[in-house]
């Protein structure tokens, strides 16, 4: 079970391949307010980003310290302590960033304070299970589809990690009857993001998500696809929740709600009431697939958390030696 | 983390929906002696196999007493400490058999010993966890391919629990260009189960799987889908290993190894090199997708180490109330 420690002041980054946005404070209000947060754009030169982050985080470090540094990034990534690539972007085709240490370079310019490092998607479900929708609940999957489609979470109270980590944007489904577009997916043409990131719908509606009109077959393949995706998820990981977050969940002029309301359905119709369970059935599956509380600030609040679980980590650790040693 | 109790004398219940297989001992090696164990039939009344399962434990406890008791149960069932139906098969369509307590009779009948309760595949997964294919993995997929498909094992740890359990037999899984096969899932018609448990290869072979000549077109069907099931698994789970066991994986007349070569290669080539890892990249996969080392006693040997685990976790449990009162 995660240790709490929601009071503590920190810094996080949400290192995302457009932008790294960066937020020092204690809870989700703090990121809110102007002088606690900035932004960066990614760029292909990870030596010079990297210094202006570690130079936003020493001015603010120099009026308060910071206990810890959180880290939520696009991956691949190495989440394995131990491995000598720990804390780095892997095998990302973009350019200039491909075996990045992250951790490393940050928790050196910072004068060695613990540093937090997940996925986007780890990072955007701790903050949800800290401060919004995953409250108290120690398994759940949080989904973002946008750019691309990913995955995080939590299984019994400890992040999704594993032989890498989850990549359940690439999940396989069926195809609907009647659809022929071939996905945009460079590895699996038509796996999960193939067939439903924003450059799918781009491609497949030739117009962008939000001016697709809500009548239109695209938001039918959209959801339903959807749909599946978190039936399987449903039978993989029997998560207590679903949280989608993401650009393309807004649904331009269809409207967040009746995507929600699309994608619950198609859940309910795809899983057939297999599963039995009051969060599946009727009603209740309004608030089993729900969007995240923090909204668009879910990842930058979530980067918080993982600076402040680190803490928490790193206090246990002691304890336990303390106690060896008593 | 499991802590492991390897050495309790225990007893071990494979609560299957054919037959409930029963054993004593502290490890595999016991299980194969004829006197540490007995099976009997299911059948429509549980009122009565349970009372002849608590005579033979009751006779086995009169020589030593057993630390506790295992049971590994084909499901539904309530995993959920604190609910009500705790220890229950919950909406089985077996006739006799919905809402049937396991537990509470079987506690009650051996004096009160603590009893571990859990699916057959994660018993299954924590019998290889402790000696066998899982051993120190804490992150591994166990998948029961026979009369039905389900799977469990452990993320980071702990067995694999949330709203329910996994279900990952009703997988849903692109169609093979040219197969027209309807599936047989009452529920689902072509989930992964519906396409290939041993009652599918039945209907689509027209012949049991034993009996299938090894070039019949079924086992291609059977591999591919099995291949995209664990892609699936692997994007969701990200697994440190994968085993399966069951009956269809001897594969008869093709054989056991040709049939792990193609689920491997089918794996392979659905992932596509998207997921970076020596165990998935080259032969790395041989050592990947393996079948139980403790064979056709995965199961049984599962069950004693559910009743090892739950004396630690009692064990536990009883250091911190010691903790708390110091």
């Amino acid at each position: 079970m995660v240790v709490e420690r929601k009071d503590l002041f920190v810094g996080g980054i949400e290192a995302g391949g457009t932008k790294f946005v960066c937020a020092v404070g204690r809870a989700p209000e703090d990121v809110c307010r102007p002088e606690n947060r900035t932004e960066f754009p990614t760029g292909d030169n990870p030596g010079q980003l990297i210094s202006r982050v570690i130079d936003w985080f020493a001015e603010k470090q120099s009026r308060e310290p910071l206990s810890a540094i959180g880290i939520a990034s696009f991956g691949p990534v190495d989440l394995e302590k131990g491995s000598p690539r720990y804390g780095h972007i892997t095998s990302t085709p973009k350019p200039g960033w491909a075996n990045t240490d992250l951790v490393g370079p940050i928790q050196r310019g910072l004068g060695n304070i613990p540093v937090g490092f997940d996925t986007d998607v780890n990072g955007a479900g701790l903050g949800e299970y800290f401060w919004g929708n995953a409250s108290g609940l120690e398994d759940f999957v949080y989904i973002t589809i946008g750019t691309g489609i990913g995955a995080g979470g939590m299984a019994r109270g400890q992040l999704l990690h594993g032989l890498v980590h989850p990549e359940m944007g690439h999940l396989r489904l069926p195809r609907v009857a009647g659809d022929e577009f071939p996905g945009v997916c460079p590895y699996h043409k038509d796996c999960w993001e193939g067939l439903c990131s924003g450059p799918a719908i781009l491609k497949r509606a030739g117009t962008p998500a939000e001016k697709i009109p809500p009548d239109h077959p695209a938001w039918k393949y959209e959801t339903q696809y959807i749909g599946y995706a978190i039936a399987n998820i449903v039978c993989t990981l029997s998560p207590r929740r679903v949280i989608i977050g993401g650009s393309v969940r807004k649904a331009g002029q269809l409207g967040e709600e009746a995507f929600f309301h699309a994608v619950r359905e198609h859940v309910q119709t795809t899983l057939n009431n297999y599963v039995v369970s009051p969060s599946l059935l009727g009603d209740g599956v309004h608030r089993y697939i729900v969007p995240p509380l923090l909204g668009d600030n879910a990842g930058v609040c979530g980067a918080l958390a993982l600076g402040q679980l680190e803490c928490s980590i790193a206090e246990e650790c002691r304890e336990k030696v303390q106690l060896i040693n008593y």
